[in-house]
């Protein structure tokens, strides 16, 4: 495409779209382009057949600027039926809980919940409960829930501990498997990523079936800082709004990573899909800063590999895996889908008002356009 | 000591003791010298000093056999002055929280929780609230919660969830540094070890000043199995109860490990220290069993090593750190003060009626003895 | 069995053997009965089928006492037919080579080659050699050579670097499939172990069917301390001879251990029977000090489950694996086969003379004997 | 800058410069400016005062193409002052050597070696002969040598295994303090990047005073691909060669990454540090394939530091080391310098044909600085 062409593009977008209209979009659809690989039908973490995802958001009064994210693996009973799961600490300054298990045994029996920093407990509580009277578990003692979570304590009155066990519950129970919400919802409600509004991203890639056609799904909770650069271009740079340069850019903070795939990889190679996840990061301009947790949690749904709870003694699992020779494509594709879900929690994510008066801005949509096209990564 | 001198001491003991006498005398009293190390004053984790252990049993009714064990590093603010720690997973099927930031900064912040499984959110909140409302930390808004557990389900309503973040709190406002207690209290009210009841044990070994004078303190929650092996001698055997070999001997279970020491020890070399731990428990013939989560904790509240929480930027830490080859000693106490403490566990612990009348048997400790005796393992 | 049975059977054993001819025996025959699993036909780490064993023990002259030992997995054709495989590192003061890529890839392709700590370059070399010639491997062009060490420099010139990519090639083709030598052969040519001539030990378990009828091998190159415990008879106290006792027990020192199995286990339970070996080394009294490289190498060579070199793309692996439920009878056959091979190797090792005209005793088995008789240890 | 400044200055650089010319030049003196902070005077890691680069390059006939990197951390006795250090494993396929003691005892007390996939064993040779021979070193008997790799087999006669321990030594002695050479040259000889021809890199950053004023050098081995991204222009979009696109781009292969700095900071930290490195390799479009062997080791010289060999028993370090809060901009200068010595290292290298008559070529820097220009992305 000429450069010609591009500003016209760009004219056109500003034209004949208001400011609002167009943060309805997603970068996507306005011209950014991250990638070399097809989306799937949502770009979203839903698109892994499956998977469901829930939000409950908590905006009261002043202070409280939080909420829940439930990540459903498949829409059986996951206690009993487990899926084979990894997790990757890309920095640990975080409270995941559940990671050793999971790490062990190589499988997740739980919904995944992220939420704030101190309402960890709230979402292990409410993963609890949910298990123990879910059809089927009358019998269940134990419970390895996974609750991640990021600190949104500078909008939000964290201390106040605002989630509920029943608000997690809440949130895995209004989870749909068409879900593809960004922006400040659920466990993003009050984050803040690069200096501006962070929240829930969501991103996928559907591999051709030259290369197998299995889809992998990403979904973010962002949270932290670096030198933000958008598809290849200086954003950061040119907003002079980066780590060491700009008080907002604190760099610390978190992200959370949940990619989902059907592809049948057990959790070796699940383990290493989660490594690629910071890879995506890294190109956004993330630095996995001394103060972020950045956590990865990667499974797969493929429902031939499910994890029984219970299982006559002996008999072997009749799972079939992808060969580690196969593995590549399904590694570019968590690198693309975790750059372009960041990309897009940050694009969808509005100015918020929250605790003390404090406000954080939206990513300025219109001059991030413009340097888009000045950058000529706008395409058609 | 020759074999008629060690029959009349058995012998002594059996008569000038009744049972419950000497159920009170702990093993090395009794003759059960474990290790070629010295122990310290209290041969407790308390030895080391600054440490103090808090206990909150729970047993109500016919159903509630459960409780919260909370172990302090030192008596100063634990949060604004943290200490070097590092964990090591011997098995993870458990739901310990706090472990993956431990790892990464190299440090723990809270105190040691211990309770049951279902309970672990509680110890989160308690610790978070204890953590919140200390002195000096009105602007804290983040906290690494570390809480470990065990299943105690066989004796205790486990999914009743009877631990209240307000128990846990209690734990620790209750810790003191002589607290030497030991069997079915604080965590180790409901649990079972070797089929026989477990519960909280601990134990210390006092290094010669030749080899730096040190003291190493071990507390352990026992809730696991193998083929037990009493310093040396095979009573799993004797008494045919071992893994494969009795229904009541599952196996299965969980330990949970604390390490406390004054040496100054940096968090790789604690690490190093947690997986001797493991040895230990092998000795009393623990085999981490698949459904056993096995947890080590190490620290060093070593004063000039604390860490703060703020400081000003670039002051380098001025600790000072034993060398990787004084290691050997303090890897020797450890193993020794984790074999020991485990089997002060089962010595100490009682018979215990709970949940749907079921009840499991204390260690026959006279028959124990007579082992013992027999395999010419008691000295004076 | 009663005590004065013991006392008999002690007598007869000693009556009608000599030393040397009892020194032919192994522990098992003579009444030392480790664990309470069966042992394989052998009591070998070849019991598991398939496995072959070679050792070059290189001697020469005053100053040399060193060796190499290969262990086969597979009699196919390795590096295209590879074998699921783990690594534990108890104490990585050691210069295991391989270790990477088995990690990152579940598997091995290569024999494992055991020698002294400056010679692993040699081994190398020597698998490397082996591999680019072996037929089918005409295009090869990478190798991932398992070359593990102990540091036998007190008894042999290691410095002199005297084991030739050759003799690496010539220990792997005398490899057999019976191959269940001990002592001071091969890689344990020049090694201590507890202060005593430390060397070459295998063992093995065969589960009963009703827990899948297994077998678990393990050989074991023994250069290391602590303090000695035979069957949990305390024989390095007796013997005043152990860790800061006594200066011959240095305490420093390796152990490698390798764990084989034709139980289907994946890679991730292979790694949680890597972890177990350990146990097994401290019920020896074993403390991986802080000079000791102790690493243990588990594999499967399950026929089912070899790992294709050349795959058609996205032809999914067919293999059935164990559930995680089912490890648990694998991991005491691992604890006690590592025991009783550590053991074994003592037992076998013959008084060595060395460098600069330094000896190193054998265990002396004869008041060995009479210890695990004192101790009501020997069995008929 | 605006665009018709840009392009002018795009003009001037091909008008004044043959393309020898300017392929002498690097790619920031050209325009291409990578990441915020300033670099070290050589832009290179021997910035790192002490650190010592030496290159052997080894072209014979039409089938050798490979070499010798050695890079040494300062210029004392390695062995007997070792320097705290850390390995991250970024994908392990391949055969780092001397990794696991790194792991364990947080130190490293050999140079660094880079050489072929099959030449590993040469490496360790070279290293342990020069440790032995280097005076003070007479009684050393154990030496943990450090060697990476990456496979040339793509141009060189890798089978041939042609590298000898004495051009390991040569390359050691040849290294000198100021050497910031790059391309084909050293380990870099017959490597392949993103299809284009690989080799020798090296970058640095100094970071201000305000942020400590250290220094990090890297120096990478490229053999790798991915989505080639020039300071975050598409370039291997651009030129249509990117995974799964071409077939010259086969994306496996290893990108070796060594980080040095005189920043004092602890082995953990030094880990951390070497987790970033990894996501420099993101930000020019690597994603760490299957078959890739990216391993970084990074490492603090500050000689306060380093790490005697023998030592008073229970004398205590007397090190300081920064803060985890100092880390950050520690860091970003590491992502940075990775990112620049990956592109240095495609600038510098040039057409390579070897091994059957096989060629690859270099970078068209031409079309590349053209690229450069219609994204915006030359600055003066």
């Amino acid at each position: 495409m000429k450069r010609t062409t591009r500003s016209i593009l760009l004219f056109s977008i500003m034209a004949f779209s208001t400011l609002s209209a167009y943060s309805q979009q997603r970068p996507r659809e306005l011209g950014i382009k991250i990638g070399v690989l097809p989306t799937g039908g949502l770009n979203a973490i839903t698109d892994v057949s499956g998977v469901s995802v829930g939000h409950l958001t908590k905006i009261e009064g002043d202070q409280i600027r939080t909420g829940v994210t439930a990540i459903i693996p498949h829409q059986g009973n996951l206690f009993q039926q487990k899926v084979p799961a990894a997790i990757y600490v890309g920095n640990g300054f975080g409270k995941l809980a559940g990671s050793t298990q999971i790490q062990e045994l190589g499988n997740m029996e739980s919904p995944i919940i992220l939420t704030n920093t101190l309402s960890v407990a709230a979402g292990i509580t409410g993963v609890v409960q949910y298990t123990l009277q879910h059809d089927g578990n009358e019998s269940v003692q134990s419970v390895n829930a996974v609750v991640g979570e990021t600190n949104d304590g500078y909008l939000n009155d964290i201390r106040g501990q605002h989630i509920s066990p029943e608000e997690v519950q809440k949130a895995i129970a209004t989870a749909t498997e068409s879900n593809a919400e960004e922006g400040n919802i659920g466990a993003g409600t009050g984050t803040v990523c690069f200096g501006f509004k962070g929240g829930i991203g969501t991103s996928s890639r559907k591999l051709p079936e030259s290369l197998g056609g299995f889809t992998v799904g990403v979904l973010v909770q962002t949270n932290f800082g670096g030198v933000l650069q958008i598809n290849g271009v200086p954003v950061g740079q040119e907003l002079e709004q980066y780590t060491f340069k700009n008080q907002l850019e604190s760099a610390d903070g978190s992200c959370m990573i949940i990619v989902a795939t059907d592809a049948p990889v057990n959790e070796r190679n699940l383990r290493r899909i989660a490594e690629r996840a910071m890879l995506g990061l890294a190109k956004t301009g993330g630095i996995a800063s001394n103060g972020s947790g950045d956590y990865v949690i990667a499974f797969s749904n493929h429902s031939d590999n499910w994890v029984p709870h219970q299982a006559k003694s002996l008999e072997t699992s009749k799972n079939q895996h992808l060969r580690n020779d196969d593995m590549t494509a399904l590694f570019l594709a968590t690198i693309e889908a975790t750059e372009e879900a960041i990309i897009n929690s940050l694009w969808a994510a509005e100015d918020m008002k929250g605790k003390d008066g404090r406000e954080i801005k939206a990513l300025p949509k219109d001059k991030v356009l413009e340097l888009m096209d000045k950058y000529q990564r706008l395409s058609q």
